[in-house]
């Protein structure tokens, strides 16, 4: 699962780096630019169709192409202040790239975030973002950090943005109280960037929850083998009740539409980040500080296996999360 | 002409900065992140069909996408070190992705530039490229710095992408003797890095030729009008016989595709400069240091015009160059 897009890049576009901190594999590279900053720098494609419907309100796709690129910068803790937009255009609709542009520089003022430059060219539209911002020297967060016994955890809600996708697509009919909800999650993510650069000193590995819960948690797992010291796997246990999500839906935990939306849906660009269980307290003064939800869902084990339990048992892990190549 | 494109970024996307030391309309913006040095940026989008077509080998794909980014740093006398790469594929294909990856890399090996992220995704196939260097601060070459009197150089020789293309069009039949140099100029260009870091100190004004010598003049013209303090307009006069090109074209330069190919024609990734006349000695030194061609083709004067002569006449300029959305 997820391996073919991974595999494609790992096969094809990985190779050592000579000049550059931190390489392709985590949400954003690494460079070196002063003595005591680093640049980190992301880029992300959107098509209409893979990404986007092809109904999709041109503001919505101003503001989610953007987002889900500063989401990136959130996930290493660092500040992100330039982007660059390359855009191919079928033709030239002044009401589609005025609303496009109105929801792009909304984003761009919600996060100070300057457009520096880009391309614009005739094609079936695509819309490609890169995003660079500041981190100081060491202080980012990676995906690699993980450690035997860290507590997991994520901010805000999960599963809405999967959920608003699958009410539009009829495959779910939403109850009212939170259709608006799940619907604005989808369309108009919000990043985590104040989350980001408050976990600078507090987390041990974070990423950005775009793949799925459960596939973004297994990068990290992955990408932090390396500070294993003798046989153990690294593996992580969660408990379902504990994933927050709106009352309505903790209400359906046991429904397998609602179990796949919280766990490898996708699309949500809350935080998932590993931390010391000594951090509680300062975690947990983040969360009233910034007034957002941030909850322990499970912990970081040497059992080398993803698992996740409802009601004390083990619940069977269908999907890990989406792939563009599946 | 050309104003589709430009109108395009200006309306919808540029707007003030505030932490960028330069923004949109330049070959790369400028940003400070350490006290000595400034990163120049650049983003450019690869549509099939537009800018190759559906028959272009893929090695050569992968070369000229990142080539024509390395392009545009050479234009701003910056060091080329990193670049990000996002990539929409209707389909995986081995043989194609190891072919353009191949092309992609060997041009980022001949200028040192580390790949360090990117996106793969599923579309149609569209390669956006963003591209980063360093330049000492202050010492980049803009667009904006032409001054009255300024001598107008090019390097190399120009019109041989466009007849390339031209010939595989089935527009015009070319020699034998110059048709594998110019279908090379047109799939494999060479930018200038060497050339752009030795002009740091020379030259006031400086482009690479990616839409056509006159089109990309005109833009350092009107970057530059600022530098005017009188009622003066900025202009410039070329003598075509001094443009450099092949002995073929040279005996040729009557024809009007020939011209036009030498003016307008584009995708050279020559540098078109200006500099001052004291500066000769410098440039003929940096020409024989590097081994290129560098020719001084006309100078920059007040008469508000853009005037090519030929054999003593003013030529006709019915089309500066390209733009995607004429």
């Amino acid at each position: 699962m997820m391996s073919t897009e991974f595999n494609l890049i790992k096969q094809y576009f990985t190779r050592p780096t000579a000049q550059t901190a931190l390489g392709i594999g985590d949400d954003a590279a690494l460079i070196q630019t002063s003595t005591d900053h680093q640049l980190a720098i992301s880029s992300d494609m959107s098509v209409v169709g893979t990404h986007f419907f092809q109904n999709t309100a041109p503001y919505d796709i101003g503001w989610k192409s953007l987002a889900v690129n500063v989401s990136d910068l959130a996930a290493m803790g660092a500040n992100p202040k330039w982007a660059t937009l390359a855009i191919a255009l079928p033709e030239i609709n002044p009401d589609w790239l005025s609303a496009f542009s109105a929801g792009f520089f909304d984003c761009a003022d919600a996060f100070n975030i300057d457009l520096i430059g880009g391309d614009t060219t005739r094609g079936p539209l695509n819309i490609s973002i890169t995003i660079m911002g500041e981190v100081p020297m060491g202080k980012a967060l990676t995906r690699r950090g993980a450690q035997l016994g860290d507590d997991i955890w994520v901010s805000g809600y999960l599963g809405h943005a999967a959920l608003g996708l699958a009410h539009l697509q009829l495959k779910i009919k939403l109850p009212d109280e939170i259709r608006d909800t799940a619907i604005a999650a989808l369309h108009q993510p919000q990043p985590c960037v104040a989350l980001g650069l408050a976990l600078r000193d507090v987390a041990n590995s974070c990423i950005d929850i775009s793949d799925g819960l459960l596939a973004d948690l297994s990068h990290i797992l992955k990408a932090s083998r390396a500070n294993l010291t003798g046989n153990e796997a690294m593996g992580a246990t969660l408990q379902l009740e504990k994933i927050s999500c709106s009352a309505t839906l903790q209400n359906r935990l046991q429904e397998p539409i609602i179990q796949q939306a919280i766990l490898a849906g996708g699309d949500d660009y809350e935080l998932c980040f590993t931390a010391s269980s000594n951090q509680r307290k300062t975690i947990a003064a983040i969360a009233k500080q910034l007034a957002i939800n941030l909850t322990r869902i499970g912990e970081i084990n040497e059992s080398g296996n993803l698992t996740v339990q409802f009601e004390q048992q083990n619940i069977n892990i269908t999907t890990l999360g989406y792939d563009h190549f599946a």
